[in-house]
């Protein structure tokens, strides 16, 4: 009780907070399924599996079971025990986090479970920045998943239906990403440092009246088009301001909207937007149609692709921003709409 | 960026947070279906809904009118308009939190969503404390929800099937609880202090092997006794330091096996424990067996009776202990077991 961090008041604008004292991601593990492990960024992945089950009976427990794998790659990257995480904020897509669930079970970590759609690792990281910058915990882990097989049973069709999917419609990526977020006190840790999280925008849900679960991109575009111009507003930035404004899984179609929404109120992100549903498949070859999703999709490219160039410098400030689709198959097929949530998360090179 | 808050590490024990700058229930609300409107705890409620459909066509549309009600109801008693709030966390038992998207979608607050099965108004408030006690927020709300229909549909079956209930199966509360967690800045704030926040003691999940969605008691009494222990622990206490510890759905059985657990380990609660779900219906003329269960139980038995009880200082310190089970119709039908969580907050008097 004897610390005190200097100017801790971080409220910034209408919606967002700049980190009196930025956290860090120390370490981050990705593990994927051998579809994404065929894609332009099979480099980038911690571990490819090659069965779908992942040893398992049911597509559940594979997706629990990619979960764990990642934490104990996590664990052996960074070089902590699981007791050194004061918490882990997770979740995944399956109704009432079962893969988190029984994922994270061995591990006996204090547990934060989040829904927020493909959205919730930037929930994750946003709550897990909160929790370190504010002296609650020094290391937590923040963590999504989501599996081809399991998210398809789920929303729209089980696979053995070999049901037709629309050109729109995108491909759930089988993966699971975490990362070790913390403060660095010491001199080890200061050495891990992969990027710093200077500041954070929570999202609002956004109901354009979209109802198309084969259309999942313009479901989120209106949420991410809401929350990328509160954080512009927000912090004062022209979007040239970072690097790279990077979605989760807007996919093709998606990013069309997005960029067709800025536009409209002033705002060009053409030349700086990735979308990491666009990136992790090769659309063409891979039959992969509008794009990747899910939240293993963001989680896995950040914890690769996007986190390679920030450390190495690439990248020196990014704005990360998972994008989900609120829907049950409950609410589609009771006829609701399906609206879009979106949390931006800035991420920057450690010596910017 | 010019406030300080002294002494901000906040950390203590193991598992749990001591507040530096604690803060306040600032104002509570409850709505609650005709079940429970007719049951012990009437009273506190603060509106009792008789159409168990809440003027909608399905029961998940049901839950998330009651949420919206719920809502505006802690608008007119607090006096604050929506945007007021930096941030809502809430959750409901709905996969993908169904009823909790389109609850709250028409007041536009930022979300974090939440899913700790019916330890959420546990996780709830205490991610809602750490995010004002940490100055990242004035004002939040932090709410859950649960519905009699929309649960049994989910977890076991429709009522239309006129499934006979065990003796060990616990009622599903349709009520929705929400509080107004803020730092009361003002003098018209310090004014509506309900309840002061000092700490909480996060969960981990615990899983004792038990299978059977009908006795949700005995699934989640070995986590609710793993975090009381803990509290105790962190914090140096007896359990006579609080005038309650009040567990959130355990009902009859697992009141039973809670104390018995703890019993075992040399910490002796009977004579302070008090269960949310026990309290909310009279088990014996409302044909409830076990007890009262849902997030909504222990949401609304604390906005009403326990706030009630700590503003008039009848109760001077109590642990508030929302307890969920963790489970869902798939891994339950695929065999798995019934791990539970709970999340434990400690209430105060406000001149405590």
């Amino acid at each position: 009780m004897s610390e005190i961090i200097k100017g801790v008041r971080q409220m910034k604008g209408a919606q967002s907070i700049e980190f009196a004292a930025p956290p860090y991601i120390l370490e981050s593990a990705c593990v994927c399924g051998s579809k994404e492990g065929e894609g332009p960024l099979k480099d980038t992945f911690d571990y490819i599996e090659e069965d779908s089950l992942f040893g398992c009976d049911t597509w559940e427990e594979a997706e629990s079971a990619l979960q764990e794998k990642t934490i104990d790659v996590l664990l052996e990257k960074s070089g902590y025990k699981k007791t050194d995480f004061r918490y882990i904020f997770a979740g995944d897509l399956m109704g009432q986090l079962i893969a988190t669930t029984f994922g994270i079970l061995k591990f006996e970590i204090p547990l934060f479970g989040l829904y927020g759609a493909c959205s919730t690792m930037g929930e994750a990281i946003s709550l897990a920045s909160m929790t370190v910058a504010g002296g609650y915990a020094n290391n937590v882990i923040a963590m999504a998943s989501s599996h081809y097989a399991s998210a398809e049973k789920t929303f729209r069709f089980p696979l053995e239906y070999s049901t037709q999917r629309p050109y729109s419609a995108t491909w759930t990526v089988t993966g699971c990403g975490a990362v070790v977020i913390g403060n660095a006190t010491n001199k080890s840790e200061k050495n891990m440092i992969k990027g710093k999280i200077t500041g954070i925008t929570t999202g609002k849900i956004v109901d354009y009246g979209c109802k198309d679960s084969q259309n999942m991109g313009a479901c989120m575009a209106p949420a991410a088009a809401d929350v990328i111009e509160q954080n512009l507003i927000d912090f004062g930035y022209e979007p040239g301001e970072y690097d790279k404004i990077i979605t989760g899984d807007l996919g093709y179609v998606g990013q069309t909207i997005l960029i067709d929404l800025l536009q409209r109120k002033g705002i060009e992100i053409t030349d700086n937007h990735m979308d990491c549903g666009i990136e992790i498949f090769d659309s063409e070859k891979q039959d992969t149609h509008a794009g990747g999703s899910g939240c293993g999709c963001s989680a896995t490219v950040l914890c690769g692709h996007i986190l390679n160039n920030i450390k190495k410098g690439i990248w020196k400030k990014v704005l990360f921003v998972p994008t989900g689709a609120l829907l049950s198959p409950t609410s589609f097929n009771e006829g609701q709409n399906v609206p879009g949530i979106a949390h931006a998360v800035m991420i920057e090179h450690p010596n910017k």
